[in-house]
């Protein structure tokens, strides 16, 4: 017989893994994985960094190298922090991790008691839930308005309960695709001061803006070392080299490193200079300029054949960036029902999304993965769908 | 001001950290750290591997892909550990992790609680011994014998504590180069089945035999699915890679790669699809062969130096494959003095290997990283500075 597992983990089976299984099991059409677009990947000037850094370098490209990663590629990317408005900034304010989920992961172990408190958006990103569930804490959330989470609530929040941990996807957000307002970010960063919890600023999408202006990050606003901004190369370059990174003070930073080491004990050097040469080699922002096109068109097409297909009753976000539009259906419909009947078109439905309330009624969609002729085609079935839905329903 | 963190973790340099800074220290020969050689590093083959696997693939090879890895490199695995003795074992046996140590990290994470009880041989892998440090557990040791660790002491230990985890190195033990015998394999198996523990068989260095015969692994001799094997690329191809992978029973398997979705959501595609066809077009046995070569020279001429150049008094092993010779310096001498006089030579020191225990008076020799002349060069600047150390003491 097994020892018993950590009375933290809850037996059940992972949520991320029904949602990759859920875009296998489609019948048509899936907007339910958050993937970019797969003939976007720039694989030859990949296969070149490679192949020029490896044949450059001595043997060193294969040995163990250090904890925080490769040095000349945290230089590059603390010098794009400073596009966020980050100032004193430099390499040593950089930790490479696995994916920027990896960022969260370790920051959640590195805080997080059990029944110490963690505030998340209501929706959030379902990673993030998960990374912050498997050390148990106790989860409270803030309602995502238009301009960004209701730093009301959280004010009540925080002044009344003890929390360690706001988590915010403030650019793009993962569901709901809102953007954070300047007002709030600063905001958010002063609370954060007052009252000594930790903001988690996971920022995966700032680079994919397709209306609108670039908003300071955050972490900008940081004073205190309270706020940490996580980053990733997984939407605008490749999801596979699992490469992100995390921008922290020195105190959080040298902690993270440390946890690290015992976690997976250092990123890939190889993945980690691909990635350096390759910047090296061309233009990361003439590449994101084409993302950008691509994803801005398919956002339209998405918001116009939603405009067209979906019944009455329904809303849906207007994102100027990001990967994701986030539905409400009509009152009394459920979006895990709309999944269980031949499944022509998949998403995610929100009632896993939600850390401490449910909420069945809304479900979120994937642009950036499909082509513009499968997104009307996915609309159009998804409206079918919720107009029988609501005809069974009425019945 | 920060929140607090959590009470599991200690706020003290990271000893892997400065093992690392201890090499880069170095005067003149460094025999701390564990590198493999870097000029036996298939480069050719990997650029080549990787290069025709990225223009071969559909653009699928830079997207998500799935949380235990690549399947067909997973399939290779689950032959590779059928040649160690365990039957009935597929690819849905595997999880391959970032490196061995994420492996260890995971279990770690997965089963222990504050103060839940640990077994560690003394000495021990250090990355292992702050993996379960970051969980607050309680220690126990059992000893090193020429045959593998005290299973009679295990017994004592596991029959009058709560243990969840023993941890292992049976094969050319990092720090000791000691190989546990067949008869203690077995018996470890039985112990963990009637006691209700799980091993943790870590098996890194298993190829890297320079004399003497294949032994069958612990993991060959559980019929309960309370052993879990470990292995790693990253003595037998290139650390920089970090690839290992997890060979488990499937409730544990299935908690492992739950956890892991948590924790970095994957392993990297790109690294995994650049081994399986490095491992397609290659002999994988071949290239063991010729590090087997080069090692086993490295490991005698290190004996050779040692039984040349070490003061009377002093006592080293002499392991059959591995990395590591483990030296015990002469009564009343400390390993840790002998590094603050200048350094011409480096090692690690004995008394941050012994997770319950201190013993200051060993030493850890590595052999795969250094040239045969460095070799006989660092032996002698030991002997020399063991002899002047001695002299001090006495005079």
């Amino acid at each position: 017989m097994l020892p018993k597992i950590s009375q933290r983990i809850i037996q059940e089976p992972s949520a991320m893994d029904e949602l990759l299984a859920l875009s296998s099991q489609c019948q048509r059409i899936s907007f339910a994985a958050g993937y970019p677009a797969a003939e976007l990947f720039p694989k030859k000037e990949l296969e070149e960094a490679f192949v020029h850094r490896s044949q450059a370098s001595k043997d060193d490209l294969y040995q163990y190298a250090s904890v925080a990663g490769y040095g000349p590629l945290r230089k590059k990317l603390a010098t794009k922090a400073q596009t966020t408005g980050i100032t004193d900034i430099d390499e040593n304010n950089i930790c490479l991790t696995q994916g920027a989920q990896q960022g969260i992961s370790l920051l959640a172990d590195l805080f997080l008691d059990v029944d110490d408190g963690v505030v998340v958006e209501g929706p959030s990103y379902i990673g993030a839930i998960q990374a912050f569930e498997s050390r148990k804490p106790r989860f409270y959330e803030m309602e995502m308005l238009n301009d960004g989470p209701d730093l009301d609530q959280l004010e009540e929040i925080v002044s009344s309960h003890s929390v360690k941990i706001v988590y915010t996807i403030p650019t793009f957000q993962n569901p709901t695709g809102v953007c954070m307002s300047v007002a709030k970010r600063k905001r958010l960063a002063r609370m954060a001061e007052k009252y000594n919890f930790l903001v988690i600023e996971d920022d995966p999408y700032r680079d994919l803006r397709y209306q609108g202006k670039d908003l300071p990050s955050i972490k900008s606003f940081d004073r205190t070392g309270n706020v940490v901004m996580l980053g990733s190369f997984s939407k605008i370059l490749a999801p596979a080299l699992r490469v992100g990174w995390l921008v922290a003070d020195q105190e959080v930073l040298d902690l993270v490193n440390k946890l690290r080491s015992a976690s997976d004990f250092q990123p890939s050097n190889v993945t980690l200079q691909m990635i350096d040469q390759f910047l090296e080699e061309n233009s990361l922002s003439a590449h994101i300029q084409r993302l950008r096109q691509v994803y801005g068109r398919r956002a339209a097409t998405m918001q116009a054949a939603l405009e067209e297909y979906l019944p009455q009753g329904c809303s849906y976000s207007r994102p100027e960036g990001g990967f994701f539009i986030w539905v409400t259906l009509p009152q009394g419909l459920s979006a895990g029902k709309l999944l269980q009947d031949g499944r022509p078109v998949t998403f995610i439905e929100s009632s896993q999304l939600y850390a401490a309330s449910q909420r069945a009624d809304q479900l979120r969609l994937n642009f950036t993965g499909v082509s513009e002729e499968q997104i009307r085609e996915g609309c159009q079935l998804l409206g079918q769908a919720i107009t029988k839905e609501r005809w069974a329903l009425t019945a």
